[in-house]
């Protein structure tokens, strides 16, 4: 039997998942989707990811593939897995790729976006896809810190304590801040990204923008390889996958 | 005992509101925040809305009034409800009003917005805000016919049928169209508006940007004063009462 390595970019709505990664007895957005494609296609499917996201993430564009021998059309997978998903995963795009590319082997970046809702009071549109900071920040440090992360650093300090990664330098392409309106975007863009790596840069900066660091102070905590010297880790649903990149 | 009149600002996600007016046993704005308000200030109270919105409807400007003896200072308000009422009714402001203000009929005009998700699968963090239409629409016509509603009309034909209200002469201040990537939002002015007018002013403006119907049929529809004459009520999710004016 012929088989078809198919590309898939994803969108999720992170509030009902217990994360990317399937786990027994827990809705998670990789469990549904291999019980709904095995339920189209009628074989067993092994769906690989470019990365997991926690329980509480949000994705854009997520990507995975998967092996299958059934002949639906390409372009008429979104529409297939669509009709049958609830709508918090959405499938935006589907594409053919060859037997041998894998969602996270040929990622060669990622984007994270980190969304502030600066509001007085919360903004009930955004409230599952933005962390509430009603207090005053101060933007300009912030992106002044933001810069002093971007390049090839040991991120240390900037991942959850006790992960089995020996590995811990990255490279950061760009950390930018984008205001709109009362919405402040934490935009970070990078080769790969530590575990909560995202999360814990928008703790510190957020630590910058109410003036409890100082921009100053951020090679310090990058140098110090220490996760006790950056700022906390900010909450799960401001968070999410914005685009994950291929060469 | 003396009383004050406090005005108050709402946001809401309409998702799991049956609209908001008080009905028995069903969760609604008004019942919620009426049961909130007088757990807090220890008598009844009577809610005064600026006008309605049915099931599935959300508000970014709803506007109520409420007369209490509560000695809660003014500023405190929207904390001190916010605090109890839960997630998707938010308070955005409060402020002391003269007693004889009223949030219906002191309102000069309001302002409904329409958001149509143009994605060719839908945006999974607009789903619950926006009319999904995956088909293409020709802005410009829609621009055209938009323009022929404003103005003082008869909008029978824009009205729910076995509306009992006489007078369905109303006055349209703006009907706007904003593109912002595939968010397509219809912005309605008026100094007041009938029941489902904005849903089928939206219904049928998309008949007109999908070619069903043309531009220059829009004066004949609203001469007609016959509801079978406009396009469908588009559906409530759509739809924000955004805005109340008051002078």
């Amino acid at each position: 039997m012929e088989m078809r390595n198919v590309k898939l970019i994803l969108s999720y709505d992170g509030t009902e998942f217990h994360g990317f990664q399937t786990q027994p007895n827990l809705r998670t957005v990789q469990g549904l989707l291999q019980s709904t494609l095995e339920g189209i296609v009628g074989h067993s499917v092994s769906i690989i990811g470019s990365g997991r996201t926690d329980a509480g993430v949000h994705a854009r564009g997520q990507v995975v593939n998967f092996s299958t021998s059934s002949r639906v059309p390409i372009e008429k997978w979104p529409i297939v897995l669509n009709t049958k998903l609830p709508d918090d995963l959405v499938i935006q795009d589907a594409e053919l790729v060859p037997d041998d590319w894998h969602a996270r082997f040929h990622a060669t970046g990622k984007e994270y976006r980190y969304r502030i809702d600066r509001s007085p009071y919360t903004d009930v549109f955004l409230r599952k896809f933005c962390h509430h900071v009603p207090y005053p920040l101060c933007i300009e440090p912030m992106r002044e810190a933001a810069r002093q992360l971007v390049g090839r650093h040991d991120f240390t300090s900037f991942c959850a304590a006790n992960t089995p990664v020996t590995n811990k330098v990255r490279h950061l392409y760009a950390v930018e801040l984008i205001e709109e309106g009362t919405l402040l975007t934490i935009v970070c863009r990078g080769e790969g990204f530590l575990y909560n790596m995202v999360r814990i840069i928008a703790g510190t900066l957020l630590d910058v923008g109410r003036g409890k660091l100082s921009p100053d102070e951020i090679p310090g905590i990058l140098a110090a390889c220490d996760r006790t010297h950056a700022g906390l880790t900010a909450p799960a649903k401001g968070l999410t996958m914005w685009k994950v990149f291929y060469t």
